[in-house]
This record gives C-alpha cells, structure tokens and sequence, in this order.
C-alpha cells in the first residue's frame, strides 16, 4: 500500500482522497494496537508548534500528547491576545517564521481565511485544527475511523446529525467527506433555525447524495447506523440549546437499533444527558480517545512523507 | 519497607497514613540526594497533565519541573477562561477525558467540590494541587519532610502557626495531618478574624489535640519547634495584613528558640520581612526547594503503584 | 580559542566584550551548519524556564525551540497576569525559588530594573530577553550575528536606522554595542518625536563615534551597509508610524547599494511593505532564523560556562 499522503498540509476535508483516508485510519489503528513501548520514537525528534487562537483543551492536548507519544515535542500558544498578534502581525509572516521553530504546526483561528494565509510562506506542514465555523478537518478523521473500527466501512452508511448543525464545523467536515463515499445517507435533525447550512445542502445535491431534513428524530431513528449530536456553538450564537430543543436523553433512545453508535465531539454541555453514558451504543468516549491516534497518525505521516 | 501507597488519587491529607506519609518522605529525601545524572527515567516516559484553574507559578512549575527530571513531559492549562470549561463542559466529563492524554494528572481548582468531581471517570492517577481554601495536600507533604528533615521526627512537636489561619488551605492541610501524631501541641496566633477555623478546632477537639488559640507571639515563642508563618489569602478576602497585624520582622524573633525551624509555604507578600532570611532558623526556601522533590516522589511513587 | 563568557548572566549588552561576541557568533553559526542530528544533546538534560511578563511569541518560541533542539526542555509563563506575581511576590524571591527549578532563565519584563531585582539571589544563569523600553542583548546579538555572516566584519560599517528610534531597544542594545568597535558610523533616520534617545546621543558622542540625524532616507542611502528598519512600539506610545512616516517600501529603496542589507527584529505592522521581500538585500527573514542558533549558542556556552 502507498503510504504517502496527497498533501504537505491539512487545510480542508476536500483535500483527503479515499487512499489517504485509508492510510491514516489504518495508521492510526495501528498506534492504536501498539504498547507504548513499542512505538518508534521520529528521529531527530520533531518539534510541533500549536499555536491556538481560540480557545481549546481537548483538541490541543490531544495534538500535544500525539507529538509527546511519538517522542517528539512542541511549542506553544494557547491564548490570542497577548500573542504578536497582538501586536498587529500578519498570518503570513508569522507562518513564515514559525517555519524556522518547529518541524510541524497546528493552527486553530477564528478566521475562515486564516488558513491559506498562515500557510502562504510556510516550509513545514501545516494542520487545521479549526477555521471559524468551517471546517476541522482532523475532527472528520477522528470521526471516520470512528464509525471505520465499528462497522468496518464508509459506505452504504445511514448517518443522523442532531443539534446545532447550521454553525457546527465538524458537521460541514464530516458531511463532506461522507458524501464521497458511495450509498451514504443523510437525516438532518434540527429545527429550522439550526438546519444545515445551504452551502452544504447544494454540495449533496451536486454529489446527488441521498438527504433528508426533519425536526424529529423518531422520523429515522430506526434506520440510523450513526447518531452523530452536536454541541451547540454557543461562541458563534447567543441562544442556548434548550431553548430550542430539548436535551437527547435515554428515554429518546429507546428505538435506537443495536448496531447504531452515538458520536459527539465533546466537549458537551447540556444537550446531551449523562443517562446515555451507560448505553452500549455511546461510542463517544471512544471517539474522543481515537483523537489522540489519530493525530499521532497524521504528525507522524506528514513529517515521513517527503 | 512496602513501597505501595494506600491510595491512588491524592485529593485530601486524609488518605495519608502514617506509612504513607513515611515512604513519600524517605523517596523524596533519596531523590535529592541522587545527582540528577543518576536518577533513572521512568520508561515508557508519562505524560503529566498540569491543569491549573487558579494562577499559581511555584505549584505548577515544581509539578512540571519535577516531572521532566523524571524523564517524563507534561501538556498544560495555566488559565481556566479559555479553556473548553469556558464552553461549559463538565469536570467529570474532563476528567474522563484527560485519562486518554496523559499517565497522570494534577489538578488546581478554586471549587472544594472539584476533586470529587473530575476523580469520578478517571483512569490514571489525580493529584489535588490545591482546591479553594479547602486542601493541598502536597504543600502538607512538603512541610512534613521539611520538618522532618531538622527534628527527624513527626511527633512530640509544638508548632506555632502565625497569619491569615482561617482561610489559609495550607494550615487545614497541615494541622489535619500533624493531628494524627502522637504528642504534637498547636498554637494558633492570629487576631480573631483570622483565627484558626471552627471545623479545625472541632478536629482537634475530637483527636483529644493540645491546643492554643493566641494573639501574641510572645506567649508561644520559645516554647516553639516549628514557626509557620502564612501570607493573607488575598483572593479570598480583601482586607490587608498590615490593617491587622504588622509583619513577622527579625525584632519581633529575638527570643525563637535556636533549634525552631521557620517555615512558609510562600509566595510572601508583606507579612514577613526579608530580615530574617539571614537566621539560621529560615527554612522557607528549603522547603520550597523540597517541593521538587517531594512531587517527583508522588509522581514516581504513584505511577510505580500498580 | 578561549570558550568561555566573561559573564554568568546576561542582563545588559554592555557585559559582551568582543571576545564574547566572536564567540557567541562563532558557535551561533557551527550550530546552524550541523545537520539536526548531529547536535550533540547537553546532559544531564537541562531544563529552560521562559517567563514572560510581557506578550511575545518569536522570541518566546525562539528560546523554547533552543532548548528543545539542545536536548533539554523548558517550563514556561507565558501570561504576567495570572501568575502569582498577582499574588505580590518580589522577583527576588522569584529569582530565588526559579533557581530550584530550572537550570537557566529567561526573562522579559516590562520594568527596567526587573533583571537586577530578579538576579540578586539566582543560582543559575539568567538571561535578559526584554526589560521595558531599555533593554534586549539577545536580538543585539542576533543582529550582530546576521550582519557578521553577510559583512564578515563588524567594524567600519555605515548603520541607518529608520522607524521608531526613541521607544525602540533593539536600537538601544545594537547602537550601544557597535559603538564599540571601530570606524562604525550611524545614521538616524526618524522624525524628531521619534529620534534616538539623548542616553544614546551621549553614548555616542562619549566613545567619538560618528553620527548623523536625519529625517531624510535618501540623505544617506547610498552610504549604507545595513538599514535597520523597526516598527513603532505602539505598546509604549500611541500614536501610529503611519501618523508620522509613510511606510517603507520597495519605491523608496530604488537607490539602496547591492550590499547593503535590511534588517528589522520582527514583527512588522505597517512600517514596512511586504514588496520589499523580493528585494536580495532582504535580510530579515534570515536574521529571525539566526534567532533559533544564536539563542542555542548562548544557552549552550552558558549552562558550559562552569
């Protein structure tokens, strides 16, 4: 199998081909299986630069402990204002410089142009961790080779998205990438306030992707393989979740089919109940765990591809 | 000797048994006088999560130097606003979470209830670095080894302790422990607003302790084996020390006792002059300094524990 | 060649005699032609603490990347606010505790006399990376550093600096130091509010160096053999260099000699045009890259300084 990626920096989704999809999950399940002792340090060691621009623990830590893991290390940022920044420095000079500091980096900002900018002068790769309400790329992957270690494919799948998806950057990621593959099927559960951006319905059209939009989760519960729910963002929006719909919980469950998993990408607040936790379909600690592989993947794979 | 501790998180002083407390103590002392070339790197290499929700430097700096002297890394979170607690998550949620980053983690929170909270999913061990005016357990640890390390006892001490008593987590911390050795007799000084706490006394009471609640520091100085001296939690209260007691200065130690040890768990302020940095009785950047070491024992000792 | 500094801490740009710098550029440079691997790591590792009470990021980083590809590690303060200088602690007491910590320190503080306070009591070298408006030896040697590899000399040389000469300490440090060597001469470009500061007038006119006051680039142009542009210290004034002097730009270079070279410390705002990038006299870019070796040398030569 080919093991070189198709690209020398993650700014999108649409970037990822199937192979590189492929040779991430497989990597990552790889490091997965792997006793940390057994993991070969990168040598010289690589230094990763993970400078955030928006607040985050997950997402960073995860990325940090990956470069720690494969016997790296890394530099970081992880507050906006009292950076150079603040200063008034540009995207591209900065990228430009942190090229001379570190091996990799990792960029999360608010601006949806941050990326191509940033990434304009750089001579390392360079990871999105997040654009504004974008795109997350790494996310997607956590979340594929999370439904991958379940039901051993990315196609012929029944996907249910639930909560707050018209803001929600990890539902535009994954949609995308899903939408590839073939025989995949949407359900969209959201009030109308909350429904999946236009910019994402007219890609499923072009792709003639099979979806649908519905207010009640009963409507297609029964037919799901995924129930993905979704935190609302409330950094992009004033109204609270319960405001508008009430929290996913147990007794809303009760038809979930055996083999359907439930995703979040955590952190959650208060949309989605406690009580689940105990319900074997709940996979989302699982998925939060497979963050850290899958970054070790990705570091690891960019840093050898050349 | 058993090398095991009895616990495997260490949220309260009240999980250390006299065994414990004698193990940590006798590690810590073994490890300061390893020279660094000597110390043997725990392998595979932990990561430690230093996860800080209230300013501190020398707490999270001993935690994060003593891991590296280990051998080990650390990821961090030096500010609790821009953290994904800020998008309202859950610390039991978080502390589930972490487990997947990192081999062990500390935690700083200004919530007494946080401990409790972030321990209930966790899978690795959690260290209470400090939770409101509640505990810290290992500023206790690092007392006792301090006084330890003069009087070669933990027992038959009479310890003064000299500032802000009542909201001071260090004084909670230490007198619950000394409370649990034989003949050991307490002297409270501190002006009625400050004085020692009513849940404090009733310990003391119910242990049978000898105790003395005092304004002066006359009345109990040469009767002294240890000074403790603590600066006014200013975070916690507004007034000043100065509005209420002037500062501990040299004139004030004419008649200590040669063989009373002085300690404080610093930062200091203005509660206690540079002047008597000069007396051989000033042990208080010993004891900082035994902040290293005594960590990297509990790092080493709980990681080692399974 | 002698392979010792003739300080132990490096707090002001007046403590390097020639031989130091020789030295410092000398190892600066070996270090920037060995290939990553074959850095030999300094053992036992040691450890960096980076405290920063002022925002930045490159020299920040600059200093943790240095230690991290000399095989040590780093502690670091990235934030004044939340430290527990909050809580009112002395930097001599800080200085004090750090040196139990770490085996090196950096340090930037917006006060003046914060590195004398901060060293009086420390055990381990400590470095000055910004003290207020009067201070920053390390971009000094960098600066040294970067017109030595193009010039191969560091005397009679022809010096513009243009921008923000008075607030400016990188003018401070360089000015102070080529002074020092022979036949240099400087010419200050700036309007009045912005000329270099009387102390350096004084300076200068002291060790009978010669220098010009300007308003006008073209004045002097032709004569250079390094214009050295910095950006208007907006956090120490507000007005803004556009309110004063139109931005440098490729236009205004037309004349500039073949080997004179441009630098600036970084960031750039608005003072400097990016088309000047593509001009071969652009310098800067590999001046912020001589930061990462200048700064492994000088960590290097002093942790072996013993």
């Amino acid at each position: 199998m080919n093991n070189k990626l198709s690209f020398k920096n993650l700014l999108t989704t649409q970037q990822l081909t199937h192979q590189d999809i492929s040779l991430l999950i497989n990597t990552a399940i790889d490091l997965k299986n792997t006793p940390l002792t057994n993991i070969n340090a990168i040598t010289p060691f690589p230094i990763l630069a993970s400078l955030f621009f928006e607040p985050s623990t997950r997402t960073r830590f995860s990325f940090e402990s990956a470069i720690l893991r494969l016997g790296g290390n890394y530099i970081n940022l992880e507050q906006a204002n009292t950076s150079s920044i603040a200063k008034g420095e540009s995207l591209e000079d900065m990228g430009r410089v942190m090229s001379d500091y570190a091996d990799i980096i990792v960029l999360r900002h608010p601006d949806i142009n941050s990326m191509k900018a940033f990434s304009q002068h750089t001579t390392v790769p360079v990871i999105n961790a997040g654009n504004g309400s974008e795109e997350h790329p790494t996310q997607a992957l956590i979340d594929l080779m999370t439904l991958y270690e379940h039901h051993q494919r990315l196609d012929s799948l029944t996907i249910g998205f639930w909560g707050d998806l018209k803001y929600s950057r990890t539902v535009n990621s994954l949609t995308k990438t899903l939408a590839s593959y073939s025989n995949n099927t949407f359900h969209f559960i959201a009030t109308d306030d909350f429904q999946v951006s236009a910019t994402c319905e007219t890609m499923l059209t072009q792709q003639t992707c099979n979806y649908v939009k519905t207010s009640s989760l009963n409507d297609c519960l029964e037919k799901l393989d995924i129930l993905y729910v979704t935190r609302t963002q409330t950094e992009r929006f004033t109204k609270t979740l319960s405001e508008y719909l009430s929290p996913l919980n147990k007794d809303l469950l009760q038809n979930i089919p055996k083999n359907c998993i439930i995703l979040h990408p955590l952190p959650r607040v208060n949309e989605m109940s406690n009580d689940i936790d105990t319900l074997a379909n709940a996979h989302y600690f699982k998925q939060s765990q497979n963050g850290l592989y899958m970054r070790m993947a990705l570091i690891k794979t960019l840093l050898q591809n050349e």
